[in-house]
């Protein structure tokens, strides 16, 4: 549309109803309009049909709610994440339509007209039960973004049997989101399994010599198996976004 | 195959040619053949028509001159990384199909049947000069794996008209790979400009406070950009391993 | 049981009861059931008589609690570690048997039929007053799995005719478990004065520069006493567990 | 004053007025005084006219007011930085005159004199909504110092367009003072498209590998623009200061 | 110059002669040229009369001589900073009316045109003769950048007199760079003592626990003297950078 | 006395009462008192009219007044410190004659036969008024210690003329222990100022990159003023202890 | 054999031909010797039979053939460790029966009479070759001290069906011991396969953010395979010490 | 002196000879002369019969040989520490009276008058051969600043007969520097042994999880020892420095 704004000024311009420095002011003034980048603008390309992400740490209920009701507004849908238990509560009693997940800390009011759908499916492994809420808002993330969500849970290595059950699973899918805390030793196990591309999503779980995750990040940085890559700890969310960036890399 | 050959074990219990006890010490002494994810086996999958990665580092150049030799005589291709001057230079001399690309510290000998050729290019991206060792490793790997490559460089933020000059470029790519060292600034702002994969590749460019490659790395992992992935510092080979794995989703 | 599970399916066949490809189908895809690996996994193995452990930290009362009943409803014992005092409280109340240890924030209930019994006695050594709990953690795990255990206490460096009056009590020991925080000095004077395994628990006491347990976990992994070993930050329970592998390493 | 002061001793031991070892004893014992330094001590010339500074944080509500209290009963004016809700509740109630800044966390009165006015804008720029508590708190203490504030508010790097929209307000600032958390990008951003001094202050804003504010400090260190200095985590306050130095400096 | 582009653009629009499509096909696929960013590039700014920079860290002699030798056929300056010994040799004997400073580990070449005057002095503390040469790193570039340099050297606060004894100098300096190591405590004197901009450069200086100048970093970072801002340890170049944004102020 | 005990084993040996087997065994069963170190058991010698100290943190209220009632029906004294405000409320109930500190967070009770004296005077010197209660509990142990405590407060170094206005309190001590937070420059400059011991105790004083006192440590073990020892963050009981094992050297 | 000088001294005092003053002081004067604990002295223990160890690191090769030398005048044996190509070089020279191992950095020489056997097979299991170093030095130690070693290369996680194959050999081990660099996710995978000892050796194999090998040492810390020890980075020596305690335990 | 000289100036006031203005200028302009400091300026009396300390590291031999000569052409004396082996060859030819220590890495050339004598003696504990370099630089030190020096070598803790077999050394010194690296073990040991001042010298001695001494250094930071003071890692010079500050106390 910034085309077709540009377009119009041109025509303007061709047409003698605007004179060439009106013109060139216009256009320098407003440099985001004026970009050709808007067309890659990526913001606004999720926009389309995707739902606003709405980080809710470090605000307050009262923000969370009235951003997410100035969004619901203008008819389009939202994703607030990291969410205080009073926020979802608020949330889901505000908007009746909305998706409260209070394991995933997350709040999902799908957009009226429906995402783009990514190309086959998104699978997230855990390694253990505490990882549960990262792997969680990282399927929450994924679905509003349109994806098919599979699950792979408590397959940590200690029991590698376990992974190995899940082999039928594990080719299934065209992404795997790999979430783990403590050794972070399962990134490596899953991107030796699969040739499709595998997401880390190294956890805080873990206590000491865990460092808040550190130890988990570290030993996905230096995974053995090639070409796994990382997201910051914790990140459900991020991780799912680069997911959904790789299933929706034939449409976008 | 290995289906197969559980079947005619099983045919040989079934019509009495092999007692059951003898059946199961069968199954239980060779464990990985009676695996069925022989059938996902990553390094089989990858062997078939890929090159064999050598990593130089920490190898003499008798050693991997020897390795290559093995792999060569076999009539498939290798990728040597990280390999000594020395290194290359006897590879270069021992075979003289080999491509050696001295900046990247890689030998490629491709393989005599075609590796599967990946969807569409991946873009690597550099902020500054010191970052192209990096980059070229990525670039070496990546075409060695079947793919496309383009390049972009010395698009660092500080003059962020090189990056935004770089759009028509960026928004071609299928997969965009960002090598920066220092500040490690660039993946966001490419992050932000592409809706593709983007995998951001911190290199250990600096000095001081950039404690080899660590300033980076925190930048990239957390990026104000959704969805960018990260590999290890100056791992221009993980980079592009896990860009073809992105590429290459819909053959494998 | 695996074996003899495989056996069955095995004989079917034999008998003509189960068709070839029903029995391939069944070995296949369930992989857990027909891995070799069976016989060896840890996991079943420690449940033969071994309670169960359930990690208390990150979980609700309410959680711990269901599966506590549902793991005792089979018969099987358990074993809670990082119990929350309110966990603690309901255990205590819903499972009479159970043995509650606040110090140590387990509780422990002991399986209908008796554990194997460990061969001598695990020592479990402390520097000072505030490094008991983790000791008690130690102590009460290394019970739960058979062990018998004996007591150094409050036996800290600065004062090294403490340790020095242990000397027998060091000597009759199999195991030595020390668990000590601040400088971590404790566990290479005791290396150095027994001949039999080591296990140093660095803890979190400390202000400041103990980086909450780090300064004891690097002089206890540069130990000057050669053949410590050592376990992650206030980990009682790990250290108690490799030192019953090693009490129970004529029977396993 | 103080020249004035040695003088009048020197002139009384000149007119024998005052014996040479009272003279000597009065330089020796009253060190500061005799001190050449009085002409440029800092803090006096900051008094003369400026606010004095309290650190709200670490002081309990009674002992701020307490401070305050004995400051404006000077006649002078005063700025507390970092006060809890309770602390600037009690200050707002007990001085009627003072800006209560609950966002910054801070409390201004305006001494009876006007204090000199700097040259020209100081500009502060913050990446994200979550930056604005420490950009508040500089925007305070740039203006309690005598300077005119301008903001460019929410122009984070992942979305480049919004900085680029900043131009002319940019082009139009004295000093740029630039307010980012997470991935610390945006000061190179800025550096690379103003001339004029950036004085960077890193937030504590993320989470998992921003570590309180060190990857957005680092990144800043290591800015790819030169010339960009840097204040500590979350230090709004010294950077305002610091801007107030440059704006001053043809003053002072 | 660009905007007379724009303008051309807009005029033939206006004449009839290029038709609308065209026009804004060229605006879209030219995004540099059409930012009304140019104006405010600081690189074209800088290097109007500036000499360029070039960072001899991590290039080969040759490199480094062939791009000052480019340059200098387009008759501009250059100043390389961090040149190995060889390669300020060579550009010494390349170049004869360069300067070439061992200490600074630099190589000047002035431009033709001479470069704007900053106001005022620079002045350039050192604690110690160890700090010299990014002292002279700093000396060297504030100079190609157009400044006067003052020196004041070896006042470590140990002997505190050292640094009141400059009292007079320190007065007179615009903008004053502290250099220094190990406990990195002179920036904080000096910041307490004047009322002008304080850059800190910390220096890698010392050894054990200064961690290669982090030490130093962590005390200017903390700085209790208000307003003291920090540039990356050993940055010299960069101190001189944003003191002579600071001189430059009114000219830019 | 342990002389006394093994002269009187030899003696019964010599007279033929005991035969050698039995006194080697005693010898060999009984460690400690068969140490000649037993005369250097400095816990004993501390315990010879100095209070017993208890460290209150990480202890409950009833602990920590059990152990000092304990102590004091012995007829002792005792030291707290790090004692919670509970703990101290109940400490002041119990023990009439104890002294209660707050700010230092510790309650000492004198013992009957008083403590030897040290020779001289305990400086205890602090950069900011946040730093007084690490100083308060030095100074607490010092005088509990039987010590003369002299003061030197809120010299910081950004206001140098402060430091400077101490120097005859400096010169008239005999230890000085310097209590400085943020960048912990302090030490530095009294060391350099005094030829006596100095002792930094490095505090917790500070946000963003002091880390809790790494900052301040950092500096002080880097001190350029030569000479200056240092203790653990907020450790002013220890730096009491070790002043005072200097103030005692010639008793001791 | 001091319990025989202590028994000769005593026997001395029962004969009369010492009287009691003189065996008092030098049983006070000569404290080793009168140390009960000389019974447990381990180095002595160690000593009988067992090679002395000398760390070649630090060391010129004129002082470990020294001290070898002197160590094999004596009659015993030795073992070398760390040592250069250099030292290694003339022990081979100097000790005709010395077994020098250059992978492994060692030299032993076998002491005459032999060393106590340990009970079972110590096995050493290797992630990658680049490991097998740090796995040759544990070998050659284990076996000086009397062990049977086994051994499993290159077994990475990332090819997880390489460990599975090594299911016998694990279950036959005694103790096993797992080098691992990089992601350090072996020692978690065997630790689930196996019920007995296991021993994690991070190595400083990788690059980057492996951080020479902290990033393999955080993952064996917070393995989540229960009971799994460690041992300092790259201290294939200490994890064989470690593992020949447990073997020797029955023994000692 | 100084009071002299400032004597001497005020008498020519009182005397007429000089005008009032004249000495203002005399004392303004030269801070340091008319600091009344000057009597506790410690450099000035460590200089008056101490030798003048040069830093060896980071000068070039003809550097330290040029300052040692100057010095020594004043008749005054030299220390020179960390000096490469060339500067120490070049020193002990130059000035043949010079005492050059290899070990030490030291050269001291006694001064013309006797230093003043320290009272009783300072003894250097060391855990590890390895640590001797560190040892003999604190041992050259001591004595080059009047001390007697007293030594206590390779009782680390893994063998603590040894250190007990030091009892009476230990107890007849007057201040003891204990020198560990690996765990830092040892002056908790120490520090427990003696009431006198212990002062620990950490030390770069280990490797892995060593990291350059840092978990010595904070082993001895977290000494459960009360009352051990730290100096920075390796630094040998400074413990001597801080412990003859301790036996000149009742001099200075």
């Amino acid at each position: 549309m910034i085309r077709d704004r540009v377009l119009a000024l041109l025509r303007q311009v061709a047409d003698g109803q605007l004179d060439i420095n009106t013109a060139l002011d216009r256009l320098a003034r407003d440099p985001i309009e004026s970009l050709p980048f808007a067309t890659i603008d990526h913001h606004r390309a999720l926009r389309q049909g995707y739902p606003e992400v709405i980080l809710g740490q470090g605000k307050t209920t009262e923000q969370v709610v009235a951003i997410a009701d100035h969004i619901a507004a203008r008819g389009e849908g939202f994703l607030v994440t990291r969410a205080s238990p009073e926020a979802l509560d608020r949330l889901g009693r505000t908007f009746a339509r909305a998706e409260i997940n209070e394991l995933a800390r997350c709040a999902h009011l799908a957009p009226a007209e429906p995402v783009p759908s990514g190309s086959g499916t998104i699978l997230i492994v855990t390694a253990g039960t505490s990882d549960l809420p990262v792997a969680e808002e990282a399927a929450v993330t994924a679905r509003a973004l349109g994806n098919t969500v599979d699950r792979l849970t408590d397959v940590g290595v200690a029991g590698i049997h376990r992974v190995l059950a899940g082999a039928e699973t594990l080719t299934r899918a065209s992404v795997v989101i790999v979430v783990a805390g403590m050794d972070g030793a399962l990134p490596s196990v899953v991107g030796g399994l699969v040739a499709r591309p595998v997401i880390a999503v190294p956890t805080s779980i873990g206590y000491g010599a865990s460092f808040g995750g550190v130890a988990a990040l570290l030993a996905a940085l230096n995974s053995c198996a090639s070409g796994v890559t990382v997201v910051n700890i914790d990140n459900g969310f991020g991780a799912a976004v680069a997911a959904s960036r790789i299933t929706h890399a034939s449409i976008s």
